[in-house]
């Protein structure tokens, strides 16, 4: 597929973005679903100026420190992921410590492979391929985990992902951070850290805080995360979603 | 495809249409930038509380009289729309004596063909399978039309229009009703007549207007077009979305 919108446009990341989650279907990397679920989150970011607030700074600070803390972080993949940030998650997976783990929503053999070449085109393995595992109490396909990764993690990153697996991961007693466009939406609600802001803008930042609070210690850490509050984090989303809507230009979506 | 989500499940209608949408990839007749759009559309909705606000009713109001005055008015179908409401465009095109025409963005004979049978499992012919005009000014795909259609129609239905487009056929003179969720989209904004409303509603409640309507006669049906003012209806629908995001539950998307 060819992409000829000049990097000038003034919503070219959001186009590139589109672009990357639509040639996703040809890699048989994406999904209907995915794709639908895209222009969800392109309609709240929007809303949101295409930009990070502070909301999304504060969380991103708070989740630094509990992977700085954890002992086995795990960043899971699904399909846009794979597609809209590969290098990015590889990037803070070094960063972090964290591996990195295969998780999708409609599961497919032959899925899991196609986002394994992926990240191995870019340098990296990935956990997940063939899950021989499941995490008790779920009972569909998203239980499905790798015994070397998911399931003993004691802190997972999620991003776009679904409400079902994320209650599911905080009730195992994972800590989960979580990435999503919508701060309404159920998985937001239900993560310990939500970080409302684009995977494309959210992950370089949490990397650059991981390195920033890296030299401080875990008395610091654990002092950010005893100070942390997710409901004031969602409501100031909320908040900045109404105002956005109240200062857009009659332009173009 | 199966699909097992139960009627009495609160967002039915909205995952029936997304079902719908998906599969009408497998169909060849929905496209991965049709999905992400669709995406946007079910964002906006959600904001809206999945229901047809009063400035939707107005602006049906006001189409109903424009559909009724005109001379050829000609409703415009893309792949979304097939797959969504051709049952219901087929019936409002009957009740306002109006033609279907095909109008796609991604342009492939294929694809004009697969949303013509469609429209024949239902009973009714479409113009533009092959189009054989141009609107003159348009340089893309988007200007091909049909001479017995669109080309010197008076009044065009667009429902999940581009905005180019839009503007184009204002520009020509037509009469444009506009059928789009999100109120500062540039089609909404451009379209003399903007129903924002979710296609699966708005149609029938529009073919109900006509019906209302066409017992008053010209000098009525004048009178309503006269009275009406869509900046005062997006204001209303702008409102509706802040209100909306105020009064959302902690409700999953």
């Amino acid at each position: 597929m060819t992409f000829a919108v000049p990097p000038s446009h003034p919503r070219y990341h959001s186009l590139v973005a589109r672009h990357r989650i639509e040639d996703g279907v040809r890699l048989g990397i994406t999904t209907p679903t995915g794709l639908v679920a895209h222009g969800r989150g392109e309609a709240f970011d929007y809303l949101l100026g295409e930009r990070s607030h502070p909301f999304a700074v504060q969380a991103c600070t708070a989740a630094a420190a509990a992977l700085l803390c954890a002992a086995k972080p795990v960043l899971s993949i699904n399909g846009n992921t794979a597609m809209l940030v590969a290098e990015e998650m590889i990037s803070l997976g070094r960063t972090a410590g964290a591996l990195l783990e295969i998780n999708i929503f409609h599961d497919a053999p032959e899925r899991r492979q196609k986002i394994a070449e992926r990240f191995r085109s870019f340098g990296s393995e990935i956990l997940g391929v063939v899950p021989d595992a499941r995490l008790e109490g779920l009972s569909s396909d998203r239980a499905k985990v790798d015994s070397r990764g998911m399931l003993d993690a004691d802190c997972v990153v999620v991003a776009l992902e679904d409400g079902d697996r994320t209650e599911f991961l905080v009730r195992a007693g994972k800590q989960v951070i979580a990435v999503d466009l919508n701060p309404l939406s159920r998985t937001p609600q239900t993560a310990q850290i939500s970080i409302i802001d684009n995977v494309q803008r959210a992950f370089p930042l949490l990397e650059k805080e991981i390195d920033r609070l890296r030299g401080q210690g875990r008395a610091a850490w654990e002092a950010i995360l005893a100070s942390y509050d997710n409901r004031s984090i969602l409501r100031a989303a909320e908040e900045a979603i109404r105002n956005g809507l109240q200062a857009l230009p009659e332009d173009a979506l």
